[in-house]
């Protein structure tokens, strides 16, 4: 690696910019609203252009001495290719840069190995907290982390008694056996998830629950949890609709595998939303202008990892914190009601 | 934040392990391959057992003197809710951490202001260099990043002479111009991206050149630039099948892009793959099992990210390196072939 030339102190970058130390040091280390309060745009500008050209880096361990934090954030995911973790985590940045704090995201892949090692690594790097939105059912390891005195907060799955953002998914899956039995639905199909993941269980148990008040059962053969992505979708679809009594809806647990779902069907020459039903959820940017609109139960992504980020901040600089559940709504739309006259 | 316990030293760890400082040392700090010949599965789970309950945390300041390194790449993509972006991304971390490394990784959401200022971070953290997704095609800030003996890796677009993992994306645009003036397709659409990346660029300007080979054109007012998302995509298509003389096939230059023109053929009652032909490009997860099965060109999203990763770590470790330039492959599915029977 080439070295980089000899690194300016933040008076160099003062002196040429002709501005007070402060009016630098606000503009160069605060963010939002604070650094916006420091100087205006033009001077901000210049101060910023002064310090890329004087080779300023501000010192991360001089600060943490000062401060006794590093005011980063580690978020672990299960995967970034998941849209809706990836949404959730753009909530998450967006609100700690505001915050003063930067974020940075690893993908754990849900295995117990990769999600220890990025944790070490992440507390070897003085990460103020960690945010998990691949939390498990089983919170043993979340435990022994708190325990150690390391802010824990989860975001999109909840597990144990731990501090979460999440949506009310128990809610969610209730939406969809209303609108399905509403429709007329009596045999019913539910795909998707893994069983370690609140997301999955809480929307399957709210489904199944809901059905059963209504005098309606799910059969133990129409219920395959095999992941959360399209590929999984469409091979969790094609087993049910390939019986021979195949179920006329199918709620997949999230709107990826729906997508999938959507495919298994069409390729058995099926008709989505006239001879089969089909529900997502989440409503990703993608439910809306699929190629067939789908029918999914809008949770707040964005809106979770915001409040993620609040969360794991508050409980950072000392403030009281409690766990936050969203509430979801469900848009209904032609993968469900059919055609409707163009 | 509550205090973490006093760390324990990695001599603590060695002697309540009873191993070698030297094997505690190989098993918790080097990965992969190394990591695993240090010692058998079990001692080194009973290492990392002992370390996690005495606390012990290395020291990345310390780790710095000795290596001059912090063995932590940055990676800057315009957004993760791009799939295209968060799978680069998964053979980035893959490659990285077999070599040693770690990875994180922000959204620019392709915005000067906000690229610049996570890039001071990243070089504040002490990362051992950058790794670009959302290049521009205006190199300036590159090339002053360059300058700085920033270490500066593109992945996905391309930039000027700077080294870069991309697929070959004008070969990949004119494979989609051979396969639609196959199928006979005179009146052609070109939709999605943005002028300032070379994805968009390059892609467009093989499926024209090509075209023009082949004797055909494409009107301008079926050539519509406005984003990467499905919902640009659904709005472009629109536009151009709205129009009195509307294309019969459409080349989005993204798969997301694509899943909204089929979205938007289908609210306006037209039968992709027999109304209308659509094409994308990446062949992501979604291609294939999609609703109606989408055309695309696969790109080596995974490998990109893998290139990127060890040309980046080359380049730190001193080797020299070259661009790196992946072929494309077409992939024909219902959305330009039509039906076939089921």
């Amino acid at each position: 690696m080439s070295e980089p030339q000899s690194p300016a102190t933040l008076a160099d970058v003062a002196r040429v910019a002709r501005v007070h130390l402060s009016t630098a040091s606000r503009v160069l280390h605060s963010t939002g609203a604070e650094s916006r309060r420091a100087a205006g745009p033009q001077t901000a500008d210049r101060i910023r252009q002064v310090a890329r050209e004087l080779n300023y880096m501000r010192d991360p361990a001089a600060r943490q001495l000062r401060t006794r934090r590093s005011s980063q954030l580690a978020v672990l995911v299960p995967r970034l290719s998941d849209l809706v973790l990836a949404t959730i985590y753009e909530g998450i940045q967006g609100r700690a840069i505001e915050r003063g704090y930067t974020t940075y995201v690893a993908n754990t892949q849900d295995q117990d190995e990769l999600r220890m090692r990025l944790t070490d690594v992440a507390l070897a790097r003085r990460s103020d907290g960690l945010i998990f939105g691949d939390a498990s059912l089983d919170h043993t390891f979340l435990d022994e982390l708190r325990g150690r005195g390391v802010p824990v907060v989860l975001v999109s799955r909840r597990s144990g008694d731990h501090i979460s953002a999440t949506c009310d998914d128990v809610a969610g899956g209730a939406l969809v056996a209303d609108h399905l039995a509403g429709l007329g639905h009596q045999r019913l199909a539910v795909i998707g998830g893994v069983p370690w993941a609140s997301t999955a269980v809480d929307r399957i148990e709210g489904f199944i629950g809901r059905l059963g008040e209504l005098g309606r059962e799910v059969a133990t053969d129409l219920r395959v949890q095999n992941g959360f992505d399209a590929r999984s979708g469409y091979a969790a679809a094609l087993r049910c609709l390939e019986r021979p009594d195949p179920p006329s809806a199918i709620f997949a647990v999230n709107d990826f595998a729906a997508l999938g779902a959507m495919g298994a069907a069409h390729s058995l020459g099926l008709q989505v939303g006239r001879d089969v039903a089909i529900v997502g959820y989440n409503d990703t940017s993608l439910a809306e202008v699929a190629p067939l609109p789908l029918t999914s139960v809008r949770s707040p992504m964005r809106d979770m990892g915001t409040a993620a980020a609040d969360l794991m901040i508050d409980l950072i600089e000392g403030v009281a914190v409690e766990s936050v559940v969203l509430a979801p709504e469900l848009v209904p739309r032609e993968s469900t009601l059919g055609r409707v006259a163009t």
